[in-house]
């Protein structure tokens, strides 16, 4: 059985002209990390088929879950459910059940072109509630496609819930120090080999309010190596009189 | 000749759990931009040497320039430079220059085991000066490696400049509309398919302030084409009596 784990595809040029800046892969890995599912990989891609397909297909078969967002919407660059029938093949045409959906949301006003080629998805593709704005999203398989708007794509995920079939929950503990990495660095790396396993162990420096410090994070399933693991990195911060400004 | 693009590789099981959000891909994009060269792709991979080494050699030979940012540092967790040595099958041990360096920074502290470390780097790698915590970033051919805290890291885009030999500058010209996507998206695309191949229009709906609208994006390197490409979608926009909020 493939592990519980996911990769995100964030289609869309206007991330990677660097006009907006991308949030959903914070929500999106928190919200799997709940789930009990890991996130391995991101790509960020543009509006191409080509690239699109090749994406797709890579990470599909590398992992458990691949989620896409973006280039479901109306306009001539969203591409992505043309391009997700065409790496698997699949028939492109209206969706009779999003049809009907979008159909009934603009029946006061025109259902036009545009609104129409929001049905147009691969054949047979599930589709994914959009409590936000009625478009749906869709899923072919283990590929799950949302839009890109950061609170559409909020909004869609209560519903995915029961389709995701995750591990044990990803726990984490951070303890946070008045010191330079450069400190720890020896001392942390002989834990971190203790625990090779099971038990990851993270060292990020920061800068705030003027003042320096390094955030060291301890992730497992397991609540009990978290705990060891973090004993024994209290201990070598104590021996060292550095200061513990939070834990949590 | 290759194209004038660029690829990200973030390292960062940091950025992956969700823990830290990237802000780096924004950074180096707009000043890739500025300087004639687009960014066509970007990965976020966790801190594994096999992940880092095929990532790297699959990008280095699609792309003229590469970027990695984290995993530069002192921890256990900092493995960009031994990656990147595998990746191209060099030596991987202390580089005279980058410990000359860090050895003055330190004089007065400790130059300890940690600091020592982040003078390990890929055989005659060309240095990246570091103005703001002096251990330098390196470059290995199309490669160039910085570190993964934006403020370190745009310190040292400054010393880069002359390195990267970019193409004609991209430029962008954005219409924000008072209007909803599906309003526009048919006679939208006619504008795009008329500039196919030297055009690229991008459609990006938003809600702010309690107000739905559109930014319609024109990026070319050709300032006369963006100028004709406006006229049009103004021309489109106008007969639809659509509300035009913004220009620039």
């Amino acid at each position: 059985m493939k592990k519980a784990n996911a990769a995100i595809i964030i289609i869309g040029n206007e991330i990677l002209s660097g006009r907006t800046q991308d949030v959903n892969v914070v929500s999106l890995s928190k919200w799997l990390n709940d789930l009990g599912v890991s996130l391995n990989e991101v790509r960020i891609i543009p509006d191409i088929e080509e690239n699109i397909v090749k994406s797709v297909n890579e990470l599909r078969k590398k992992f458990k879950y691949v989620f896409t967002t973006g280039g479901i919407g109306p306009t001539h660059d969203d591409i992505t459910s043309k391009s997700i029938s065409k790496a698997f093949n699949l028939k492109y045409g209206y969706h009779k059940e999003a049809y009907k959906i979008l159909k009934k949301y603009y029946r006061k006003r025109e259902f036009n072109e545009g609104r129409r080629k929001m049905a147009m998805l691969p054949e047979k593709a599930s589709l994914i509630t959009n409590p936000s704005s009625a478009a749906p999203g869709f899923i072919v398989k283990n590929v799950f496609c949302l839009p890109g708007v950061p609170s559409i794509l909020n909004s869609m995920l209560g519903g995915l819930k029961n389709k995701i079939v995750g591990g044990k929950k990803i726990l984490s503990h951070t303890l946070t120090l008045r010191t330079v990495e450069s400190e720890i660095s020896v001392a942390l790396s002989k834990v971190q080999e203790k625990y090779k396993s099971n038990v990851e162990i993270g060292s990020y420096p920061f800068f705030r309010l003027g003042k320096i410090g390094v955030s060291i994070v301890i992730r497992s399933t397991e609540k009990n190596l978290i705990k060891l693991c973090y004993k024994d990195i209290k201990n070598l911060v104590e021996k060292k009189n550095i200061k513990i400004i939070n834990k949590d």
